[in-house]
């Protein structure tokens, strides 16, 4: 059996469409994936959001005994968390990190990605077709 | 119906009039409750505590579809919650965030506070006081 | 007899009303101190303003010798002033820091205070509400 | 009767044995608690793990109303939690904090500890041995 | 007629295929031109590599004048050229910067961009198939 | 009536003339007001000079009221006075910074300018004759 | 026969009146040239531009050969051209740095200057004035 | 006719014998000038102090027209005038800082001395002998 | 035979019960070198105490010949030596670094432990018995 | 046949003997050249100068390809070119870099070298004589 | 009998009179030695010089033991000796440190005194006369 | 009679050949030694090792009395001792500096030398043979 990807949103992703949307846009997270299951259509897709630290770990753990791939916009756990920095660590299948606006342009404390030091690629500005291009990478990897 | 004004507590001020009572003074959390109560008699009040960063995203997000102002408390995640950040920058109402001590005395890791970057006002080292003239000066803003 | 409370406010505070009016308010130093003397209308109040630290300084010594109370506004010596915060700590009455906007949301010079280090306590980005609270807390401090 | 010590184990620890065992060692959390019971048979032991830090902060606050001493594993939140921080100032028996590895040997951003200011002692670098002589210490403080 | 998309590479980028294959694979550079086009058919691209600051410089004025989008590889400019910001800063459709390996993996020294600051969305560590999904993304924002 | 240009003058340049004269020259600041009169004769000038930064910030409020444009040489108020920044930021007219060395080159304390960030030009290290240019580019500005 | 005072212009100056022109302004940099011959009819001018460091080094080069004085617009390579200020050192005569812009009130990566570390005197925020104060000064300074 | 010794004291000096007591010692400003007094009874002595910056810089000036030398101890102002370095740095006699506590020993913005750059010599922590000391080695410096 | 474990200490420990004891405790070294003995009755140990970087560096090349673990407390040169620092590095045996104290809580200078970059492990905080534990994780190493 | 040494010479050095001759010598570049065939009269040198960036990028691909070792004096280029340090990382012989003056005598940006990074060995302030000493070292590399 | 005062002289102060004699004088250590003692005939002085640290280390144990104030130079060792801050915090009586020249108008690696922060005064500048002060200030001290 | 050449070397080099050989080869210091005097046979050489500072410092001042050059490879003191700088300072004669490796390849501790700051000129990474160059270099600077 196809073993999933993993597609892991970070804190406030699950007010996509009404956060400021001259940053981030107006399509919601269930547009998103939508998109992502359509990108995908013959890969199993496990898409989850959560705003607590500890929950996103806990998935990366998930991810580690079951999933084959992982696309995670950790969104400010980015800048902030090593715990899932150290969760990602254990993960040995591909890791692409995807930021919705392109976090080079804002303020200072939006430029330090702890997750980068671990990811094998990085996509940020693109908006929501940046979640389709990482499973694409991903898919690739996997082939 | 008048919408209420949140109050939220984070990190270990449950443990408020236990804690380091010099610094902190000896009033537990559930007083400052009932005077926060009582400085505003007619406008509903959503008391919260929480040690949970993710929780306290939530609240925040609850505020955002309810609420008319925040006074926040953010404890030890005034100094490192991003998350808690990008939450409150989707608030549109008055914020005041809330130090029970004046941190710029303290050690420097208390100094750097990222909720005063979307603040409306701030009020450090007023004990229980500051969040009566917090409510005071939400409820002025909303008048 | 009662020992009044000293209001000082530092330098440009005499043009309040023309400054930057979308960060200060419209109200003139004269309105502050006219709602300055309605908040605590039984307390004498030392309502004064210079542009020269060295004024501010000698006015610092006077409350040491015959004021109970400080509220100060030290506007641009907030950031630059070791003498200011020399004499201030000199007095031992409560001191109450005030700021008209939220000096952290400002350009990165306006976050550092060395007034705050001996002050009991800030209060920042309130308007002019936040000179009332600031002698309310002194009130109740001496109370 | 006899107040236990309580061993808390931070993010990815329950990972432990699979998760980079050049650096940690091939033993599980399982081996490490049995051999933390081993070390002392007389005490009882709380010995948990979490992924989150709300959780952690509040077996703090347990360990405050019914602990003897702490023995801590905060793992990433060593290096972020300010949090956990003002918890474990609360409590005033004896805190040994742990870690497998030696935390200075690895990237810099392992090597600023929020922890360590509180602790009454570090062990790092000494594997799952390091928990015995922690327990072995805070043994001895309380004797 | 259609306007073509440019494709600027920057210095040692024309030893692609030679310079340390274990970062950047073994793809030459007329492979990668060759994945451009094999993308957009029917786009024209003019793809271009110098290993000179001013012609990169030029080649995006004229880009301004005749071009619809940049993608841009800027390789050791990416982090050393203000010129080359400058020039960007001048151009009004979508530049998307790529970088064949995941920059902020690698020494301290390849973190800071130039580029990002004035770059539409960035991807990096996605090998030559990060030009790919730069055209497309390209391609979408002019659509 | 024409309204005046103020040319104020900061700390010290009473003393100009004798000052380390390597590096200031040897025109008084009498010369320096004659040459000034000299270059725009139709235009009055108010030419003052003070120790003192409150009066500086005073003169300033005076051009607000009354002042068409201003040339300033703040000497060592340039680089500490934020008194002096938040006064300047109240002028509407042109503001020409004048240094009579050229600062860049001389220890670093002298290279961080206050003034410059509210200034619409500077000019340093022409001597004398940077008075005369700047004359010129305020009376331009106001042509 | 009367050497010539070199005007020297660094990257994107070529783009002049359409690059960014509300900072810029919109005259063209042929228009700065006439004006510039336009100041000083009498003496020979240099007028030159390039986007290649290498060429500006060697022009500074002809200028020592031939030059009497160097205006020099030095653009992006101000602030990252090692080289163009070890060229400079070894010229004699008048060096006058010219900005268009105030380059203190924009971004901080335009605030630092190796080439004013080497210039006689440095004008900006003027315009392309600027280049005439710049031309006249050094005329005062050969005379 | 022998020319005095300037002996020039800060801000907050005329406070001295009240202020921090346990820092700075109970002897006043007036014991102090009678010590210096007797310390030279040959040599005339200027005793002032001022907490005006600018009135410190004109006491220096008149030091220079007049004065053998200057013993200073510019308290608030040794961290933070550049005008009162400006100032001495014109006087050509002996320059002795005296400072009455061990500024090392205190916080860390009381550390930076911008008159130590032009002093002849600094003594700090002797208290009133501190100036003494200092008298001497400028009656020395002279002889 | 069994080669002996090198117990190397610093400067000033030869001082130690007489020096801060509310830091370091009352038990002299002589004291620590009686319960290390008591600790590994089989095991010979070479107790070295030296003022002397250069001897220490000494011992540790006597150590790399002849020895089969180190512990050291290299106490000041803990944060200065890169020369044992070297030392260490040529040492293929286990190596404990033991502080008596909790050196993160202490001033900052007491921070910085070159010799943690090669140590195996290191103990702070315990007072004497870190020395206990830190032969018994040498002798658990050598085993 | 034998492959060559290329010795680059970076931006300036075209003005050896003229440039700031009291730090660099008196000796020209071809002086340096003669003495380098000198040196090595019986290996093949390619002996180059630019002052362009990429000019010197493309003689070191050109080295890749056809030479034994690389003798490089990068001028300024060596403070400021990631270009540079990104070719000669490609380089697999042996890499001198050498500089005329002792470049940590100069001003501090004269300190930071990337191409130090990648270079076998580095000779600084023996003037001409450490070309002879770097050849010699290549020589000895390649025997 | 009366305790001796210490006067520890530290590196290369062996070689005074001959090391840069236009920052530290013609006078010798042998002379400095009899100024002292003449200074304080009654009494006994211990006048040492040691160029290794660890000696003077020693030298600050016995002075615990048997003196009554320490006068100190420690030289390079000021900025480098944690050691000796060790050292110098067990002694109880007054410290004097001691430097012939003001080390704050020297290079930067000369402004940081780890001894300044347990000394009672600092004495720089004054050249041989510093010694003689000092021994003044710690007899005042010891009377 | 001809005046020696000083060849010091400074801790852990009496270990060389096998300190970690990857990085500083296989070499004894003895065979260095031979190498030194068949570089120069005419030439006395004072070839000298120490593990202690104070040693050094001592070496210096008897070259300083005695030697016409040095050659000093001052080890891990290059990083920290101001001492060693401080002596070399008044030594009149040329001094090379040398390294068996390139120390900027290495950590980052190794990379800033005090001894550079006054060294004559610098050979780092040539293995041995840079004695052999610094030899020649010192020799033909005596010439």
């Amino acid at each position: 059996m196809t073993k999933p990807i993993y597609v892991l949103n970070g804190p406030n992703l699950n007010r996509l469409g009404t956060r400021e949307p001259r940053i981030y846009g107006s399509a919601t997270l269930a547009d998103v994936e939508a998109m992502c299951r359509a990108e995908l259509p013959d890969r199993p897709i496990e898409f989850r959001q959560s705003n607590h630290e500890g929950q996103l770990v806990e998935w990366v753990h998930e991810a580690i005994d079951f999933g084959a791939g992982i696309v995670i916009n950790p969104a400010a756990y980015t800048f902030t968390s090593i715990a899932l920095l150290d969760a990602l660590k254990m993960f040995e299948g591909p890791i692409i990190e995807v930021h919705l606006s392109n976090i080079h342009r804002r303020e200072s404390y939006y430029h330090h990605s702890y997750v980068s030091k671990v990811a094998t690629g990085v996509i940020a500005g693109l908006g929501a077709d940046g979640y389709r291009f990482a499973l694409r990478a991903v898919s690739n990897a996997l082939a």
